[in-house]
């Protein structure tokens, strides 16, 4: 494995040249880089075309081959994102605090850079770019290692972006494409503790999985999200079903999307015919319990198996509850950590729902379809973390960081 | 494995009831705590009398006997511990920002407890007490495997803090210790995924190497310290004599100890025969590389592997170097991520050596002894970690919990 022995050094020279260039700089290369990704265009589509041939030969679904496809106009959005990175506060340098000790030192937490952040993704060509924008501007080198169904179209990205970094005075260490579609190689990519600060999995639930079970290089779990809905008794029964409308059908395929409901018992007659009704326009197909399904006989009995899908589907599962505290008890049973909303005119109830369940992000009376970076006003994201460690829910730049103690002495000694 | 499924499903109920529980119930119950283990000082000094005698008769050494070894004051000593952290300010609940957002929707991010945390140690029984009482404090369940030498310490220390927890009205999930000596169990407890959100070492290197290798769990690494402390051209010398003695002789079993010392050559004859002179009076054996030989006999020869030695010796190693740059590319190579230190009159070198050394901790004009929790104002500290996610440097309470975003709205939908 000398070929990622050498990448790991090279990413930490990399690290340290980052770790001092001032926010100023980072924005006009960030520039420049948008501007040679422009440049590039036609090598880059070339290159896409070759993966595109490729995937259609292997007979890749639609959906699939819509991810791995580039055009101008991605080419461009591409770019626009490293511009909006750019104009992002540079998170580097801030300090938290600082305070004097009664013994005289000066004690302060600065926000600093991880260092070398590996990501490792699917066959997503834009995740190149962006990944890149995001660790450049806080300050981290990064290693990517992409989806080999991408594997021409990444080259060709991660070229010109090399390339506009080279003029900006900057060495290869900042930015590194695993240029290898080996399992071997991405195997021992996950175990790179003496150059990896941490490792980022970007992409479905199977690599998520892989990525924790594998590596041993800290790891920031992103993603999967079994977002549950829960009307309570005193809802307003028109608000939720506009906030789940738009949390179910708004976007299936995102982990932000609602994939279970919990309806108190006492409102789930008048409610759920209603959801039906309403969930039938875009073809939902809704699965529930016993009580569920005999309020509304559109609703096809659940099993056990349903309460804990992450469909990324038009499906829903419908659970009825006596009480707050059974709603929260399933909630808290089956959830993934990601997102979780009450719909209530209660306020003791939203106020137990907020502290009780257990989850990065929890709503009362609103679409669970807001727990994304730029929604919560980060500008820009990396993933939404289900973990508790480093970082929980949307991921911005801050999140990129770490801190560091400094601390200002005049020849302090301890006794 | 069903018993460490059953620690891990009592577990989740102790955290949802912890993750509830007013801060001030809190402090009374950990009040009851340290009431009880000074009740049960006989059932523990017996159980502790059989560790002891086992490990005698198994040839353990002195210094592992004294860590191993309680009696009535370091009893006493466990519950000060306890009621010292209920003194302390509670840090759950506290919101880190809130904001209302152009649709109206108003975000706060809050913090909470992590929920289950795993701490693995060594054969200290006093960490038992000491761990509890963090982990009660910040809100979470803690699930303990303490060395099987301790075991039957454990144990009753166990029994007596689980007493004051019943008479308060917790039931067992909220303190369990996995009671078994089985290699087995212990690997099969990093790998508990669906009940631990982190696991904490405390111990040696070997130990934290174990659990970084083997743990599936998200790991907190803590702990060793190859810390240095560069004396640059321009020190005040005098100062960099105290700081080096008071770093490397103060205690040297410790992680924030000095185990290398980098001199500027402008300085080096000068100083090192002093160095040598003050640090005899404690047998510090000196080793450094060719210039430093020359400039005192008494230094020996160091080879490469001295420079990456955390001694927790009477031993320092010396380099000398011919540039600050140099300086910073050798600690930055060989150091841990601890503490490092510049002793200097020049302001330029200061603020290149905090902003350029990738460290937890860096001091200008100190001891790297400073680093630990109690001395950094925090109180108490669950260990002092050398990695960059979630936490790094002394670890208080605040690193003993994440956050929760909590999102008001009044029917806000996505567009």
């Amino acid at each position: 494995m000398e070929y990622l022995e050498q990448i790991g050094r090279l990413a930490k020279e990399g690290a340290q040249k980052l770790r001092i260039l001032p926010g100023g700089r980072k924005n006009e290369i960030l520039e420049s880089v948008a501007q040679e990704l422009l440049l590039a265009q036609d090598e880059i589509l070339t290159a896409n075309e070759q993966d595109m041939e490729a995937a259609r030969a292997r007979g890749m679904s639609a959906g699939l081959l819509d991810r791995l496809a580039l055009n101008p106009a991605r080419i461009r959005s591409m770019a626009d994102g490293l511009r909006q990175v750019a104009a992002l506060e540079d998170p580097v340098g801030e300090v938290l605090w600082m305070k004097k000790r009664p013994n005289g030192l000066l004690i302060g937490q600065k926000r600093v850079p991880l260092g070398v952040v590996g990501i490792i993704y699917e066959a997503r060509p834009n995740v190149t770019a962006d990944a890149f924008g995001l660790c450049f501007k806080s300050g981290n080198a990064a290693v990517l290692k992409g989806g080999s169904d991408a594997i021409h179209s990444n080259r060709a990205i991660v070229t010109a972006l090399q390339r506009a970094l080279m003029k900006g005075g900057l060495g290869e260490g900042i930015l590194q494409l695993i240029d290898s579609t080996d399992r071997q190689v991405t195997a021992e990519f996950m175990k790179m503790n003496d150059y990896l600060d941490v490792l980022i999995p970007r992409g479905g639930a199977g690599l998520i999985r892989t990525v924790v079970r594998e590596s041993t290089v800290p790891v920031i779990e992103t993603g999967t999200g079994n977002c549950h809905i829960y009307v309570d008794a005193s809802a307003d029964l028109s608000m939720a079903l506009d906030i789940i409308d738009n949390a179910k059908t708004g976007r299936v395929g995102v982990c932000n999307a609602c994939e279970s409901m919990v309806i108190h018992e006492a409102v789930a007659q008048t409610f759920l015919p209603r959801l039906c009704d309403r969930l039938d326009a875009h073809h939902v197909e809704i699965r529930g319990d016993k009580k569920a399904c005999e309020a509304d006989r559109r609703i096809q009995p659940a099993t056990e198996e349903d309460w804990g899908m992450e469909y990324l589907d038009y499906i829903l599962s419908v659970k009825t509850v006596k009480s707050l505290d059974e709603a929260i008890a399933h909630i808290n049973r089956y959830n993934t950590g990601h997102s979780e909303a009450i719909v209530t005119r209660d306020y003791g109830n939203a106020q137990r729902f907020l502290d009780e369940i257990d989850a990065a992000a929890v709503y009362v009376n609103a679409s669970t379809r807001f727990t994304d970076g730029s929604e919560f006003g980060f500008g820009a994201e990396i993933g939404i973390s289900t973990q508790k460690l480093h970082a929980r829910g949307p991921m911005g730049l801050k999140e990129l960081t770490t801190t560091k103690y400094v601390i200002y002495g005049n020849g302090q000694i301890r006794p």
